[in-house]
């Protein structure tokens, strides 16, 4: 190599879709000289190792970030305050904290209440990326192509810092925009926590249906897309939805009001108006993928 | 040719997907020696035509029955009385009259309106397969290939009508069961039309949120592949919720009901239930999806 590499070590705490994929992609791109994994397991940090993934492993987060000049957590949502306690005094002073996690609020409450002042390096973040997957075995290094990432920086967050994190998921193929944390998790949870809650909410509605070994019997193709989502991991989704309650919530009791509304016409047999919404949601669900066909 | 084809003379009103499809199908199986497709406009059944999906058309459906020893009726399920009453009298004694409309009661109520006395021939029938696209453009021949067609027969369908329309969709690739109209509706309310009227629902909802523009750009391909279904034909799909609203409506409620009581677990944070939900839609789901890739 001429030019040093953006990242000298990397440290991904959490090798698993999300952190596994990013440390693929940034050694592909050749970013980074060096990969240390860490997680509670050392047979799945093993597995990373093996896979190529990361170049050393330990289960001790504090060390695993010692001389990291770049850390990413990418646990569950659940996992981070205790992280960030464990990590807590053996961050460098120049090195950048960031995640992947997928609510924003709420890691920045447990960075406040692990660390007390937020170090300068500290930038929250969140790759729009993902699939019903997990696992380090699940990873790949395209994941991030041509996908979003949002930082949602907080005032103590130092400009060196959302810019080094900024140019990591740009060598990781992705497109970065900031907001804040308010609002991101505003928008995911209505693209992406409420989709979730009502395919999970789908599939468990259904199972406790009389017959329902028959009712899965002659679901098809359709079927199978609406619920893709729904074989994501619980575990994680339990986090998002606490993490991100309020947000949800409030996404949750809007859509219930306009499906109940739905629900309505469809008894009073309002032919003109399903039609309206239906026409309406099409045109809008084809100029969205026109446009994400756009990107690629 | 050695072997007399099963169908001498197919009919096919309405050439879109459904009806180009099973067309396409038959002639690949050489199970059909001549196709006639019928619809109002003489622009589309050319193209029909262009494709070979068809030999010959007409936009008058008597014409098109008259002489056809099988004759399918493909239109959006709110035609179906007007293409029965233009087809009146018409039918050769020997035919067999089916469909491939999405709710069956209707169908049924439908053909005794037009026909008074439902002939012996007919036999109401659903091919669970589709897209999301419409129109003969879309069509293929293995559509329905390993999945399944349920026909719905009536007291006054014969034996040797069944049977004929059973052997029909087999020469297409599918499997056939049979069960009666109310009980389809029913299975149908819960795995096809519930998550369609959820799909378009949570599009619309969506596109009326306060920066729906931003939302949207926000989307990945989780909430590209939940809301596929909303992409289908809102004329076809109003037509389905009319057909067979008392059932969907009883999904709705139903599934409305559950979505609350979701709703409030995530207000409450009550993290053990939620991922009791969320582990147990997971399980039920990728059980449904092994059983969907066994089929193929
Ligand atoms: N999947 C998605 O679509 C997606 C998209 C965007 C963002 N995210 C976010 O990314 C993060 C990771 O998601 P993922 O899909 O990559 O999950 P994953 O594949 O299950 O990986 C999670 C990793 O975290 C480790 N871990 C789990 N619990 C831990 C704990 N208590 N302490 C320390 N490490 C722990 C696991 O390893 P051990 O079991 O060895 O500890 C595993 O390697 C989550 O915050 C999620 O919200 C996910
Ligand atoms: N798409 C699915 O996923 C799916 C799955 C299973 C069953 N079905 C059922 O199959 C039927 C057809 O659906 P499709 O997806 O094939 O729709 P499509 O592709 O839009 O085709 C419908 C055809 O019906 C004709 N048509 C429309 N209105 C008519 C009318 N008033 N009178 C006579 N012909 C008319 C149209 O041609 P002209 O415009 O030239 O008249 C068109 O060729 C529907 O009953 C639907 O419920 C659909």
């Amino acid at each position: 190599m001429t030019d040093r590499a953006l990242i000298h070590r990397l440290c991904v705490i959490g090798v698993g879709l999300i952190g596994g994929s990013l440390a693929r992609a940034l050694r592909h791109a050749g970013a980074v000289d060096q990969v240390v994994g860490c997680g509670r397991n050392a047979d799945t940090l093993q597995r990373a190792e093996a896979l190529g993934v990361v170049d050393h492993y330990t289960t001790d987060p504090a060390h695993a970030v010692t001389g990291a000049d770049m850390v990413v957590v990418c646990v569950p949502l659940g996992a981070m305050r205790g992280v960030f306690e464990q990590i807590r005094g053996h961050l460098a002073p120049d090195a950048v904290l960031t995640d992947g996690g997928s609510a924003k609020a709420s890691v920045i409450e447990d960075a406040r209440a692990a660390f007390g002042d937020l170090p300068a390096g500290f930038v929250p973040g969140h790759p729009i990326a993902g699939t019903e997957k997990s696992g380090v075995e699940a990873s790949f290094s395209r994941l991030y192509n041509h996908r979003r990432v949002i930082l949602t920086p907080v005032a103590e967050s130092a400009e060196w810092a959302v810019d080094r994190t900024r140019r990591m998921w740009e060598a990781a193929g992705a497109r970065v925009t900031s907001m804040s944390a308010e609002h991101h998790d505003d928008v995911l949870a209505a693209t992406s926590h409420l989709p979730h809650a009502l395919a999970f909410g789908l599939v468990d509605t259904l199972s406790r249906w009389e017959g329902e070994q028959e009712i899965f019997e002659y679901a098809a193709g359709g079927f199978r897309d609406f619920t893709r989502i729904a074989s994501s991991d619980p575990v994680m989704w339990r986090d998002i939805c606490l993490s991100n309650r309020e947000a949800l919530a409030r996404a949750l009791r809007r859509y219930t009001e306009d499906l109940q509304r739905l629900t309505e016409l469809v008894e009073r047999g309002d032919g003109a108006a399903l039609e309206d919404i239906f026409q309406h949601a099409k045109a809008r669900r084809d100029r969205f993928v026109a446009l994400l066909e756009d990107k690629h």
